[in-house]
């Protein structure tokens, strides 16, 4: 399912945060060529030292997010919205025509569980209004815990992955299931605001059901 | 769990429709006091003459929008979007006080799939506003597949419901849980938008993957 990743070098952009250390994890683990990206290459580098890759398959390369960026033909974006815009600015000279799978999620502390969507309506189109329309832009991963994409452990969580192309978002569908999870085709990128709207929502359900990674399955398909 | 409900006359506006009716067969089934409005005093009458209920458990009756909502203590408004404003003008004299759990996904044919969020970014908010403050409202059943409410099959979709009280939303989440589905405290009314949301994704995943009646779970909670 996975082979449209085989010529791909993935870049996870913040991934040296919390859900991009899981996602390259689990992406190193499955023999996927993946590269750190942080604010500097000492951070990024000590990351991908510590990540197993199978017999055969390159080892994780770290480096700063731009130059992440340059060497990535994909690049994923597992940033707070707080830094988004920063980050997007930085990687921007080096995706033209590439594609950038955006995972940010539009909280605004302190009320993440309460819905607060941004002007542009999602991150997602931020994202691409940020970067413009010679880079491709989709978005996914937004509903999965952090902190089981750093275990081995199986996760009850689909990943809805939006964006206008379903080629592109047969990529990110890709990685997803290469991180094993479900990857699920969810329609055009202004779509992403279900999605982004969700987190919040599962935070709460954490909060008033006292658990601690309540997550999402679409049900009645055979993906 | 649903003794909330016992002194409870529920109303279910646009009761003929194909949600509304799919709604008052399984309340009925179930016992509930229920009334059917719609347009006319006759079609709803009609449709209410139809339900089966529990020996001992009230007969459904049928009467114009205005007098149901009259009539009710909780009014659950299940029209499309094109009609809310209207049918909320023609309950609003009648619930004050009262609880309306408003079920309207904002769908703007003909690119249903696609989310196309309204000025006040979601249909529940819209209802709020239309209502006043003085009226109790709350959103729910906005992903359950209106042919599979019809049957008395189990359904495989959660129904997440949003409000500000918790109390408010307990009626909601007991009125599911009488139609056989699993409610789910899912945070103020503001974060109605994920779920009006989803609704056009789940439209996209039916034609992408072949299915008619896609729902979804909340994974990783014993609710």
């Amino acid at each position: 399912m996975d082979d449209v990743l085989k010529d791909h070098v993935i870049a996870v952009i913040g991934g040296t945060g919390a859900l991009g250390s899981g996602l390259a994890k689990r992406l190193a683990a499955a023999g996927k060529t993946v590269i750190i990206g942080s604010r500097t290459a000492d951070k990024a580098q000590g990351m991908a030292q510590g990540l197993a890759v199978p017999a055969g398959a390159p080892a994780v390369r770290g480096m700063t997010n731009a130059d992440a960026a340059a060497a990535a033909t994909v690049a994923i974006v597992t940033v707070p919205w707080g830094s988004q815009a920063e980050i997007l600015a930085e990687i921007a000279p080096h995706v033209a025509g590439k594609l950038v799978i955006d995972c940010t999620v539009p909280l605004v502390p302190p009320k993440v569980a309460r819905v607060q969507l941004p002007a542009q309506q999602s991150a997602a189109i931020a994202a691409q209004e940020r970067l413009g329309a010679g880079v491709r832009v989709v978005s996914g991963f937004h509903n999965v815990a952090a902190h089981k994409l750093a275990t081995d452990a199986d996760i009850d969580c689909d990943v809805l992955v939006f964006g206008d192309e379903p080629k592109d978002r047969a990529i990110a569908v890709a990685i997803a299931e290469a991180a094993k999870l479900r990857g699920i085709h969810a329609g055009p990128l202004v779509n992403s605001v279900a999605a982004e709207a969700l987190t919040s929502i599962l935070i709460g359900i954490n909060r008033n059901y006292k658990v601690d990674g309540a997550g999402l399955r679409i049900t009645g398909i055979k993906a």
